[in-house]
């Protein structure tokens, strides 16, 4: 099983030898991001692990600056479903109604601006750029740590990071005080097994992996290699002929954005002042 | 075991009664930062793991925007220990050159924009916040795989988000590429059982978890609870007596900037538009 994982997170590229295989790594190795759900609610204190796994994960200074919406309410859903569709591809994800729940992952620096504030003192990091990464990171940190006791629990995952397409309209929906926004939202759910999704292959570790400094040169002619354990993946998964080289363009590109170049806007009105 | 993690984590704050327990629950919801480490080097196969369970985490549209600098130099530690330092507090964290490792988590978009513009198209959405947040979110999403794998190890972690107090110095140091940027370091290394530390606190659930929608009036009150909560649990680790209040004006005011107030000319320095 294990030979299995590795290959199909690197396929014929180049396989770490030496991993270390336990219960927990072998879960972490085998995840992929599920995209079809079973319609049953989330058992009986499933979010309830997710957010104390959330929240025993690291916080920059012991801020907590993070909050999580768990979204089941189908009305809401189906606004969720609008406000991450793509108007560039006029296209919306079925899975975002079809989960039982939704969370909206919140970079959330209100409660601390009111209690500082409180104390008569004003929370100057907020004017800076490095407040917004910091709480951007410690949400992403804490969703992890969910993502991994939900997948321990037999459910399933799936980041959305389209929630930010339409920040705004989403902030006021779920009506976010000043000083906090989504960063992404998480489907979560049983997998339908009768619809399920493989495991996506990675690059070799030496394209990200470096030692001691960067190395620009490490990874050199990475991408043919790649591109081929992306081609596998592609046939095996009856998905349309792509290179991952396309995928770039269209994810870095203008369609990509659909909305989310109003980002900034949307945090600069919540507050933050990104100096 | 189960309620004494509980009860380290939530003291006698409001508990959740319906948790669900296996390994890898248990595992999380005991993690407790690492600041005193043993000087044996990473475990063969260590890294390779962290490295493999961080690929594994999902990745933004599948574009793998993140790398890792593993420092294991004494002298590059060194340097670390020096730009991670604190003037305002004239401090610095003797474990970063105690720990075996350092990682440096890089949001990293270069490659793809080498990708991109080797077909030549432009990657515009490095003209805009959103790819920062994203890349962001993604480095510290794999991160955080990596930190499970290095405790399921038996291995200890630390974040340092100090690491940008001197960003531009720490990217000219590692030499880092144009379009990006160290989002935190982590230490890692086997414990010292000597020097262990305690299971930090949180806030009850109900100050972070909401349902459908945002709701500023949940938790209310809840500030004196997890400060009776961080006043036993400082005076069971020998800390000296200080709210939790109080570490938020320091860890939200002045003193906690400490160059990362530079942060901003730094990322566009890099190339990264913010618009």
């Amino acid at each position: 099983m294990t030979n299995e994982l590795l290959n199909s997170r690197y396929g014929t590229q180049d396989q770490p030898a030496n991993l270390i295989w336990n219960d927990h790594t072998r879960q972490l190795l085998g995840h992929r991001s599920v995209r079809a759900y079973l319609p049953d609610p989330l058992p009986d204190g499933a979010l309830e692990t997710m957010v104390a796994a959330a929240q025993s994960a690291s916080s920059s200074s012991n801020l907590h600056h993070w909050s999580v919406i768990a979204v089941t309410d189908p009305a809401v859903k189906r606004e969720l479903t609008r406000l991450s569709s793509s108007d560039y591809f006029g296209s919306s994800m079925p899975f975002v109604q079809e989960a039982p729940a939704i969370l909206l992952w919140v970079a959330d620096n209100s409660r601390n601006h009111a209690v500082a504030t409180a104390l008569g003192v004003e929370p100057v990091s907020l004017d800076y750029l490095d407040a917004l990464v910091m709480a951007t990171a410690d949400t992403a940190i804490a969703a992890q740590n969910a993502v991994v006791a939900a997948e321990a629990m037999g459910l399933g995952v799936c980041y959305l990071g389209a929630m930010r397409n339409r920040a705004r309209e989403l902030a006021d929906l779920v009506r976010l005080p000043p000083y906090s926004f989504v960063v992404f939202g998480l489907a979560v759910g049983r997998p339908d097994p009768a619809r399920s999704a493989d495991i996506r292959p990675r690059p070799a570790q030496s394209v990200v992996l470096h030692h001691d400094r960067y190395d620009a040169t490490r990874g050199d002619g990475w991408l043919g290699e790649y591109e081929t354990a992306t081609r596998r993946f592609r046939a095996e998964s009856g998905m349309r002929e792509r290179s991952w080289a396309e995928s770039v363009v269209v994810g870095t590109g203008r369609p990509y954005l659909d909305g989310r170049e109003n980002l900034r806007r949307m945090v600069e009105k919540q507050g933050y002042r990104l100096g």
